[in-house]
């Protein structure tokens, strides 16, 4: 079965089209996890795992932001590596969030590295940046589609100031988003699942509902990663113009409002635990309401 | 002194604006350095040191482009945090090349992870990518104050594809590039080192030498690093327009044209490193000789 079928029947499952951002803020970790003289990384790989036992059966991805890793240098790589190796053992999808861009040979080397069968960081999904235009994407694409592999192109963050280099408009008169839209759409036709959608997907944030609706008809079966839910801004409401009628297309992610909202820094490790349940079954639960109401096919 | 004063001292004292790239290509990497069963990332630091050795007095700055470390994971990373401190011990100013790109906390999780004081991977210079918008680059100018680091924003990049992004036109009628320009040249201005010059500057191909004049008169105190120079196609010719008319202003970097230039598979240490003195060498007198053509007031 391939990644995107796994990933959807995963999401109807869980009924829950949800990822968990996995981003260690040292600040943030409860102290527990640096109890008897722990090294950050270790501390954050304990965490982890915990995250990962609390929400293995309750979503079917996972997202790890790299950067959070690669502030400790090659200890935070080791870490996010046995993360990852932990996340897919656990039956999870992993996303890295890394929004790697670069062309030729380094495209290809960040391609292999991040999704190359048997590379030390494998994961399922990849995010990268289009800022050096279509060419510095096809060393992805080339990559999904002998791998199995899956892509989210930035297309449309959720931070507000995007708009000076995404709004911006071509010599065509479309504007940045619509020829990365267009290239997507054209790029997933070609790697469609049984269940007719791709992993050549996009990112698209929560926070522009309107221009959602837009991206979602340009690109049909792309998967849509969807960040800016909950602490960002977006509402459930937001991210139901990221999804199709049948309820799927999308995954939404939230970190903060998953890792650290009901903890408190004194708790134990079950506590903590059971405040990240608690915090999925609230944010899956918006979601999944939303969706019943919003989508006119809903498949799950 | 400022780190961009120190540079272009020691780019004076050279004769020498280039930085050589360390990408190790294992491919191409004589056989010399797997000898008595070398690990990958053992052969690829003894590589580098010898790489940094040939070099570290005749050239000013390395510039070692990640992707091709994280393709060794964990491993990679130490690989790389060995590299740099190898170059820093012998003097050389560090250009991480990464061309990271996020927002909010995340940016400056990657901007102290490459840049902040005593950082495992802590190096003098990183490249970004700008496709969040300026909003995204404030974190790594942040830093870049803080802690007298540096910055190279992509604004013109040296592959054909760049334009559909690069030359979109935003909604006040400018570039994204000429955007990015006034962007950068403001915040540049704010961090000058006594001789003019600042560590916030922009990566612009030398494929382009016509639109390098515009840029360079847009962004006049800003150091650019410059790649395509060689292997991509650029001429000692196409980097003048980079250079301001003291001759200063801009690095030009060269990877593979130093470190395979010459090189043949089953050459001895010793061999390789003369190799890459000689290509070194090489462009030295190119670069060199068509600045002192190109420049009307050169300073050294």
């Amino acid at each position: 079965m391939m990644l995107i079928d796994r990933l959807n029947e995963r999401i109807m499952a869980c009924k829950a089209p949800i990822c968990v951002g996995l981003d260690p803020v040292v600040d943030a970790i409860p102290a527990v996890y640096f109890a008897g003289g722990a090294s950050v990384t270790e501390a954050i790989y304990a965490f982890n795992v915990d995250v990962i036992d609390a929400v293995h059966d309750l979503v079917p991805a996972v997202k790890p932001q790299i950067a959070f890793y690669e502030l400790f240098g090659s200890a935070g790589i080791a870490c996010y590596e046995r993360t990852v190796a932990y996340a897919k053992r656990k039956g999870l999808v992993v996303i890295t969030d890394a929004k790697r861009n670069d062309i030729g040979n380094t495209a290809m080397a960040y391609a292999k590295a991040h999704l190359g069968k048997g590379s030390p960081l494998e994961a399922d999904f990849l995010t990268v940046s289009p800022f050096l235009g279509e060419e510095s994407l096809a060393p992805f694409i080339d990559v999904c589609r002998a791998e199995d592999k899956g892509l989210f192109i930035l297309v449309r963050t959720s931070n507000a100031g995007n708009r000076m280099v995404q709004d911006a408009q071509s010599s065509d008169g479309r504007t940045v988003n619509e020829v990365l839209a267009a290239y997507i759409a054209e790029q997933a036709r070609a790697s469609l699942g049984a269940g007719g959608y791709s992993a050549i997907g996009a990112v698209v944030g929560a926070t522009y509902p309107q221009e959602a609706n837009v991206l979602r008809d340009a690109m049909p079966s792309s998967l849509f990663l969807v960040p800016g839910y909950g602490a960002q801004g977006g509402g459930a409401a937001d991210v139901v113009p990221c999804f199709n009628a049948d309820g799927l297309g999308a995954v939404v992610n939230s970190s903060r409002g998953i890792l650290y909202r009901y903890a408190n820094q004194g708790c134990s490790r079950e506590e903590y635990r059971a405040s990240v349940v608690a915090a999925v079954w609230a944010m899956q639960a918006d979601i999944y309401g939303a969706l019943r109401q919003g989508c006119s096919d809903m498949m799950y």
